[in-house]
Protein backbone atom coordinates (compact mmCIF):
# COMPACT_ATOMS: atom_id res chain seq x y z
CA UNK A 1 0.00 0.00 0.00
CA UNK A 2 1.77 3.46 -1.08
CA UNK A 3 1.94 6.40 1.22
CA UNK A 4 -1.18 7.16 1.84
CA UNK A 5 -2.10 10.58 3.59
CA UNK A 6 -4.61 10.88 6.54
CA UNK A 7 -8.31 11.52 4.69
CA UNK A 8 -7.25 8.43 2.62
CA UNK A 9 -6.87 6.50 5.37
CA UNK A 10 -10.03 7.65 6.65
CA UNK A 11 -11.57 7.45 3.19
CA UNK A 12 -10.62 3.71 3.15
CA UNK A 13 -11.99 3.00 6.61
CA UNK A 14 -15.49 3.40 5.78
CA UNK A 15 -16.45 1.51 3.23
CA UNK A 16 -14.46 -1.09 4.63
CA UNK A 17 -16.38 -1.13 7.89
CA UNK A 18 -19.30 -1.33 5.56
CA UNK A 19 -18.11 -4.78 4.62
CA UNK A 20 -17.36 -5.57 7.78
CA UNK A 21 -20.53 -4.80 8.78
CA UNK A 22 -22.63 -6.33 6.40
CA UNK A 23 -20.33 -9.78 6.76
CA UNK A 24 -20.34 -9.79 10.76
CA UNK A 25 -22.55 -10.92 13.49
CA UNK A 26 -22.96 -14.68 14.42
CA UNK A 27 -25.37 -16.07 11.08
CA UNK A 28 -25.48 -13.34 8.20
CA UNK A 29 -22.72 -15.20 6.63
CA UNK A 30 -24.41 -17.98 7.10
CA UNK A 31 -27.72 -17.02 5.81
CA UNK A 32 -25.67 -15.64 2.89
CA UNK A 33 -23.83 -18.66 2.00
CA UNK A 34 -27.13 -21.11 2.63
CA UNK A 35 -28.93 -18.70 -0.23
CA UNK A 36 -25.30 -19.26 -2.38
CA UNK A 37 -26.91 -22.37 -3.92
CA UNK A 38 -30.02 -20.82 -5.33
CA UNK A 39 -33.45 -19.49 -3.86
CA UNK A 40 -34.86 -21.24 -0.79
CA UNK A 41 -38.16 -21.25 1.80
CA UNK A 42 -37.76 -19.92 5.12
CA UNK A 43 -38.32 -23.43 6.36
CA UNK A 44 -35.37 -24.23 4.26
CA UNK A 45 -32.81 -21.75 5.09
CA UNK A 46 -34.25 -22.52 8.97
CA UNK A 47 -32.57 -26.02 8.64
CA UNK A 48 -28.84 -25.49 7.19
CA UNK A 49 -28.45 -22.60 9.27
CA UNK A 50 -27.80 -24.51 12.40
CA UNK A 51 -28.70 -23.01 15.69
CA UNK A 52 -31.11 -19.65 14.48
CA UNK A 53 -34.41 -19.02 15.90
CA UNK A 54 -37.09 -18.37 13.81
CA UNK A 55 -37.28 -14.78 15.21
CA UNK A 56 -33.13 -14.18 14.36
CA UNK A 57 -34.00 -15.98 10.84
CA UNK A 58 -36.87 -13.29 9.97
CA UNK A 59 -34.80 -10.80 11.53
CA UNK A 60 -31.48 -11.29 9.38
CA UNK A 61 -33.26 -11.84 6.41
CA UNK A 62 -35.39 -8.08 6.33
CA UNK A 63 -32.02 -7.05 7.04
CA UNK A 64 -30.69 -8.57 4.03
CA UNK A 65 -33.55 -7.51 2.24
CA UNK A 66 -32.58 -3.65 3.27
CA UNK A 67 -29.39 -4.11 2.06
CA UNK A 68 -30.38 -4.99 -1.31
CA UNK A 69 -28.71 -8.45 -0.58
CA UNK A 70 -31.71 -10.92 -0.60
CA UNK A 71 -34.93 -10.51 -2.34
CA UNK A 72 -38.01 -11.77 -1.28
CA UNK A 73 -40.53 -13.29 -3.84
CA UNK A 74 -44.18 -14.14 -3.05
CA UNK A 75 -45.85 -16.70 -5.16
CA UNK A 76 -49.35 -16.67 -5.55
CA UNK A 77 -50.69 -19.89 -4.71
CA UNK A 78 -52.95 -21.48 -1.84
CA UNK A 79 -51.37 -20.72 0.81
CA UNK A 80 -48.78 -18.76 -0.71
CA UNK A 81 -45.34 -19.50 -1.26
CA UNK A 82 -42.57 -17.25 -0.28
CA UNK A 83 -38.68 -17.93 -1.83
CA UNK A 84 -35.83 -16.13 -0.52
CA UNK A 85 -33.08 -15.50 -2.80
CA UNK A 86 -29.57 -13.43 -3.31
CA UNK A 87 -29.72 -10.47 -5.77
CA UNK A 88 -27.20 -9.71 -8.29
CA UNK A 89 -25.64 -7.81 -5.29
CA UNK A 90 -25.70 -10.34 -2.74
CA UNK A 91 -24.43 -12.44 -5.60
CA UNK A 92 -21.39 -9.67 -5.65
CA UNK A 93 -20.65 -10.86 -2.06
CA UNK A 94 -18.90 -14.82 -3.13
CA UNK A 95 -15.61 -12.82 -4.68
CA UNK A 96 -15.12 -11.30 -1.46
CA UNK A 97 -16.48 -14.25 0.54
CA UNK A 98 -13.50 -16.54 -1.17
CA UNK A 99 -11.04 -13.76 -0.59
CA UNK A 100 -12.10 -13.67 2.94
CA UNK A 101 -11.81 -17.86 3.26
CA UNK A 102 -8.42 -17.83 1.67
CA UNK A 103 -7.33 -15.16 3.77
CA UNK A 104 -9.12 -17.10 6.96
CA UNK A 105 -6.92 -20.28 5.90
CA UNK A 106 -3.85 -18.92 5.43
CA UNK A 107 -4.21 -17.32 9.11
CA UNK A 108 -5.13 -21.11 10.44
CA UNK A 109 -1.90 -22.45 8.65
CA UNK A 110 0.49 -19.37 10.15
CA UNK A 111 -0.93 -19.16 13.75
CA UNK A 112 -2.28 -22.95 14.31
CA UNK A 113 0.33 -24.07 12.06
CA UNK A 114 -2.41 -26.77 10.59
CA UNK B 1 -20.31 -20.64 -6.15
CA UNK B 2 -21.03 -24.30 -7.03
CA UNK B 3 -23.17 -26.57 -5.10
CA UNK B 4 -21.38 -27.16 -1.67
CA UNK B 5 -22.30 -30.24 0.66
CA UNK B 6 -23.29 -29.16 3.87
CA UNK B 7 -19.87 -29.98 5.52
CA UNK B 8 -18.14 -27.68 2.87
CA UNK B 9 -20.65 -24.97 4.05
CA UNK B 10 -19.31 -25.10 7.32
CA UNK B 11 -15.44 -25.69 5.88
CA UNK B 12 -15.89 -22.49 4.41
CA UNK B 13 -17.56 -20.59 7.39
CA UNK B 14 -14.98 -21.13 9.77
CA UNK B 15 -11.98 -19.77 8.45
CA UNK B 16 -13.98 -16.72 7.03
CA UNK B 17 -15.25 -16.10 10.67
CA UNK B 18 -11.89 -16.34 11.34
CA UNK B 19 -10.82 -13.48 8.86
CA UNK B 20 -13.67 -11.55 10.15
CA UNK B 21 -12.26 -11.61 13.47
CA UNK B 22 -8.85 -10.66 12.78
CA UNK B 23 -10.55 -7.28 11.13
CA UNK B 24 -13.35 -6.73 12.98
CA UNK B 25 -13.96 -4.58 16.17
CA UNK B 26 -13.70 -0.78 16.31
CA UNK B 27 -9.89 -0.72 16.12
CA UNK B 28 -7.92 -3.36 14.88
CA UNK B 29 -8.44 -2.20 11.33
CA UNK B 30 -7.08 1.22 12.55
CA UNK B 31 -3.95 0.27 13.94
CA UNK B 32 -3.40 -2.31 10.91
CA UNK B 33 -4.08 0.47 8.09
CA UNK B 34 -1.78 2.99 10.41
CA UNK B 35 1.21 0.39 10.18
CA UNK B 36 0.91 -0.04 6.40
CA UNK B 37 2.91 2.56 5.72
CA UNK B 38 6.43 1.60 7.80
CA UNK B 39 7.41 0.97 11.58
CA UNK B 40 5.95 3.25 13.99
CA UNK B 41 6.52 3.82 17.64
CA UNK B 42 3.62 3.68 20.23
CA UNK B 43 2.97 7.64 20.12
CA UNK B 44 2.74 7.82 16.35
CA UNK B 45 0.02 5.05 16.09
CA UNK B 46 -1.50 6.78 18.92
CA UNK B 47 -1.77 10.27 17.30
CA UNK B 48 -3.09 8.41 13.81
CA UNK B 49 -5.56 6.27 15.12
CA UNK B 50 -7.96 9.18 16.56
CA UNK B 51 -9.63 8.31 19.69
CA UNK B 52 -8.35 5.27 20.87
CA UNK B 53 -7.05 5.25 24.29
CA UNK B 54 -3.54 4.12 24.93
CA UNK B 55 -4.69 1.37 27.54
CA UNK B 56 -6.81 0.22 24.37
CA UNK B 57 -4.18 0.22 22.10
CA UNK B 58 -1.45 -1.76 23.68
CA UNK B 59 -4.04 -4.17 23.80
CA UNK B 60 -4.63 -4.51 20.20
CA UNK B 61 -1.21 -3.95 19.66
CA UNK B 62 -0.76 -7.18 22.11
CA UNK B 63 -3.85 -8.81 20.13
CA UNK B 64 -2.10 -8.19 16.59
CA UNK B 65 0.76 -9.18 17.76
CA UNK B 66 -0.60 -12.95 19.11
CA UNK B 67 -1.88 -13.26 15.97
CA UNK B 68 1.64 -12.85 14.33
CA UNK B 69 0.13 -9.88 11.85
CA UNK B 70 2.95 -7.17 13.99
CA UNK B 71 5.83 -7.65 15.32
CA UNK B 72 7.69 -4.97 18.38
CA UNK B 73 11.44 -4.56 18.19
CA UNK B 74 13.11 -3.24 20.92
CA UNK B 75 16.13 -0.75 20.59
CA UNK B 76 19.34 -1.03 22.56
CA UNK B 77 18.82 2.84 23.48
CA UNK B 78 18.76 5.00 26.51
CA UNK B 79 15.69 5.56 27.10
CA UNK B 80 14.84 2.25 25.05
CA UNK B 81 12.97 2.89 21.17
CA UNK B 82 10.11 0.47 20.83
CA UNK B 83 8.82 0.12 17.69
CA UNK B 84 5.52 -1.56 15.76
CA UNK B 85 5.37 -3.19 12.07
CA UNK B 86 3.07 -5.34 10.62
CA UNK B 87 4.59 -8.86 9.60
CA UNK B 88 4.62 -10.45 6.00
CA UNK B 89 1.69 -12.16 7.02
CA UNK B 90 0.38 -9.21 8.34
CA UNK B 91 1.38 -7.68 5.17
CA UNK B 92 -0.59 -10.62 3.24
CA UNK B 93 -3.97 -8.20 5.13
CA UNK B 94 -3.66 -5.61 2.46
CA UNK B 95 -5.25 -7.50 -0.36
CA UNK B 96 -7.97 -8.37 1.71
CA UNK B 97 -8.25 -5.07 2.68
CA UNK B 98 -8.39 -3.61 -0.74
CA UNK B 99 -10.67 -6.68 -1.97
CA UNK B 100 -13.50 -5.60 1.02
CA UNK B 101 -12.94 -1.32 0.69
CA UNK B 102 -13.39 -2.65 -3.64
CA UNK B 103 -17.10 -4.19 -2.43
CA UNK B 104 -17.79 -1.34 0.58
CA UNK B 105 -17.74 1.15 -2.30
CA UNK B 106 -20.00 -0.99 -4.73
CA UNK B 107 -22.41 -1.56 -1.55
CA UNK B 108 -22.09 2.30 -0.58
CA UNK B 109 -23.60 3.04 -4.40
CA UNK B 110 -25.97 0.45 -4.27
CA UNK B 111 -28.03 1.11 -1.43
CA UNK B 112 -27.28 5.11 -0.83
CA UNK B 113 -26.98 5.30 -4.66
CA UNK B 114 -23.82 7.65 -4.27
Amino acid sequence: MDKLEHSECTAMILPVKDALEVLGGKWKLQVIIALSFGPKRFREIAREVTGITDKMLSKELKNLELNQLVKRTVYDAFPPVVEYDLTTHGQSLHKLIGELKEWGDLHRKVVLGR
